[in-house]
């Protein structure tokens, strides 16, 4: 984890991972209520300081943990997240409990349902603690414009989070959490991941429900867990694939349902992505990769690199299908309520209603014929590395950058190196990288084939260990 | 077949059945050779009158025909269409034959290689004989604006065929050819057979392969045989899909493969379909449809209407989803060539350039909850009947009404009662029926659910049955 930093880890999570909770809570340690009390003592103290929580479930959350320890009393074990506390996105909806979007069009909902992730989590014994801040809607990589105010990073509370998961990362990077759920759409978990120094996943384009999740870009949208280890990432996403418990073997174990034992990281085939747009990223940025690739290979041959000009094709593409999307989906409330909004999302919504039907049927196809050659650039590779930021995080409001600066504005920035994953269907995961000049996070983006969600943990924790090793 | 036409059924075709042809050819009573040789020549005769040949493949055609009957003298039996001339619209690619796309961009294109539905019918034997006459690009219901000019409806030359398969339609309603393909994305197989007296088939959406077929609106797109009968239009569909052997069962008989007996017309439940479109139908067109409706019920109970709004408003996605995906298609010839469209059919496009993507996004949802929600009004109904088209042929070059219409366009009236089976999906068969006031054919529509063509042909069937016995 990176040091320095203002509520870095300064909760009661900070350094303890899932598994360990998990451990002392079986051995009689602790309880899930104990754990669930310190956390919301934790939220109400810190959670103002960084606004990452729309809401705290007080009662909700004691309730779910005093049933969790029942449960394990009486010989129920629901698996690693049994007794845990986690955040929920806000644009998740929560039977009971408020869910905004981050909008003031939906200042007094409650649903009536849970979104089906929220689901698998209770069935995985998870404890919802709170509800975490979005940008609004879901509508921009700041996570500064939302109707509950702007998150705040935990590294420097003046610096953005990134978005549009910010409140998640924040509430995870300051071990106010173990593990929180964002949404990803052209990088909302993996953005403010990096900016805050966790990990965030993007699993594999419709690999999971999206019932109850607020869309932004159906398409494109996916649900992910935020947390601060590979291991907590991996627990996470396996309670909500429905193909996630099909993989568990540890390393080097067969696997008792017969399927091929788990591979190692250095049996994997890493490439370094090279494009225009990582041409574009900061001397620091561009380190975290070269040291990331540095740990996984050690002593053998240098990581090959793979140049992918659709990356830079994709971004076109992307503008288009998000647009055209995300003003379907609004053009009503635009029509009926435009004061509801904040200024800075109703003007892209303008401009997203500005999209042709053909440029979003091309967009499509484009999509496709893309995706397809990667696929076919990457016969020889499994795990891409690439930046999950090109700068680190902007301050709070900021809207521009200085003249010299290769981007236009931190949104630009801010996308430019996961959007075209969005678009390829590809899983994708952020992962911290220590050291760095600013006292900011930096961080590498490890990019897998779809479905291929446990290479990315395999390499996340190879990376944790190296890193744990320096 | 209506009668009082002045070039309908003047071919060697009117009258005959594929299938007394093909059992002429095995008894040596003629030769494939002999029937292609008879059908070049009343191709050249009067195809020039009803402009429904854009090329007439001589040297091809007896080519394949005698190749035809050198299999048969072989033991070689492809089929009922073994040795059969069929026509081609000329936005379907046939390997080495001029294929125009009713274009001038296309003037001089030659494929490399046939289409997948040309493939299917050369491998069960078929000679191909012309490629027929389309408007331009498919783009227009009324096939009189085409880079070889106009087609010419059989029962009077100075009237239109309807379209886009318009030279299709005069082909097999003046018994030039027994059979010919067309493709229909809003009614395009089904307008021209109700204007000219033949049977057109539009089958279940995405239902077959769509490769080496110019594409119009790839969601809405679906190529559809035009024949004179039911059984012939049977016997085509079975060759095209890929699932289309399944059920060649006779009526009451046990399947070979034990599959069901085939049902009789009588067995199956119909309703007549009303909504705010059908009620604008002319007296003629409404009457069809009641002849249609009494002749499969006989002495049972009437049949019963279903009131189907959802018809209603498929309108409007229609419109949408078929404009995005024309343009999209179009955009580059557009900006490279405009010149060489058509005056019409350039308008057309840059009206299409106007749709929203957002307006796109939400019309391929209403296209799936209209579907829904047609099938859900269905459930006491197997088969549909309203009319194919409300109004009998304009005139060539016609582009309004008298004031008193109902109808802003013929393009308009047209497309009214088809365009909503191709958003919801559902096969669409139109069905000649006797007797009229101005000497015009005319038509019902028979719609069956999803995958149940074969419905449509039993139908089809009972409905000729019927009227041969009036």
């Amino acid at each position: 984890m990176t040091g320095g930093a203002a509520l870095g880890g300064v909760g009661p999570f900070g350094g303890t991972t899932i598994s360990t909770l998990a451990a002392r809570i079986r051995s009689r340690e602790t309880s899930s209520l104990e754990i669930t009390e310190v956390a919301l003592a934790a939220a109400h103290k810190y959670g103002p300081m960084l606004n990452c929580f729309v809401t705290i479930d007080d009662h909700g959350a004691t309730q779910a943990a005093a049933v969790a320890d029942e449960e394990l009393a009486a010989g129920l074990d629901r698996g690693p997240l049994h007794g845990i506390p986690v955040g929920i996105k806000d644009v998740i909806a929560t039977n009971g409990l408020l869910t905004t979007m981050g909008s003031r069009h939906f200042s007094d909902h409650v649903p009536t349902a849970d979104a089906d992730v929220v689901t698998a989590l209770r069935s995985a014994g998870a404890v919802i603690l709170a509800k975490t801040q979005t940008h609004e809607f879901a509508y921009g990589p700041t996570s500064d414009r939302s109707a509950s105010g702007p998150a705040r990073n935990p590294h420097r509370l003046g610096l953005m989070t990134g978005g549009s998961s910010g409140g998640s990362a924040a509430a995870v990077a300051a071990g106010l959490l173990p593990l929180a759920l964002g949404t990803d759409t052209g990088g909302s978990t993996r953005v403010p991941a990096a900016l805050c120094g966790t990990l965030g996943l993007r699993p594999t384009g419709q690999s999971l429900s999206s019932r109850g999740v607020f869309p932004l870009s159906p398409t494109l949208d996916v649900v992910g867990p935020l947390a601060a280890t590979a291991e907590d990432i991996a627990i996470a996403w396996r309670s909500l694939s429905p193909s996630g418990g099909l993989f568990p073997a540890a390393e080097g174990t067969e696997d008792p349902r017969g399927l091929p034992a788990a591979i190692h990281a250095g049996e994997l085939r890493y490439a370094l992505v090279t494009c225009a747009l990582t041409e574009r990223a900061s001397a620091d940025s561009a380190d975290a990769v070269r040291i990331a690739a540095a740990a996984l290979t050690r002593d053998r041959a240098p990581v090959p690199t793979v140049f992918l000009p659709e990356i830079d094709a994709c971004a076109d593409p992307y503008r288009v299908i998000q647009s055209a999307e995300a003003y379907a989906l609004h053009h009503e409330r635009v029509e009926r309520a435009p004061e509801l909004f904040g200024s800075e999302v109703l003007e892209r919504l303008h401009e997203a209603s500005r999209v042709a039907g053909w440029e979003y049927v091309l967009a499509l196809a484009d999509k496709e014929r893309l995706r397809a050659r990667v696929l076919v650039r990457l016969r020889t590779a499994d795990v891409l590395l690439m930046p999950t930021v090109p700068v680190s995080a902007p301050a709070i409001d900021q809207r521009s950058f200085p003249p010299e600066t290769l981007w236009n504005s931190p949104r630009e920035a801010l996308l430019s190196m996961t959007s075209a994953w969005s678009v390829l269907g590809f899983p994708a995961l952020s992962v911290p990288v220590p050291g760095t000049g600013d006292g900011l996070p930096r961080s590498v983006q490890v990019i897998a084939k779809p479905d291929q969600e446990e290479q990315l943990f395999i390499v996340a924790a190879a990376l944790e260990e190296s890193f744990t090793a320096l």
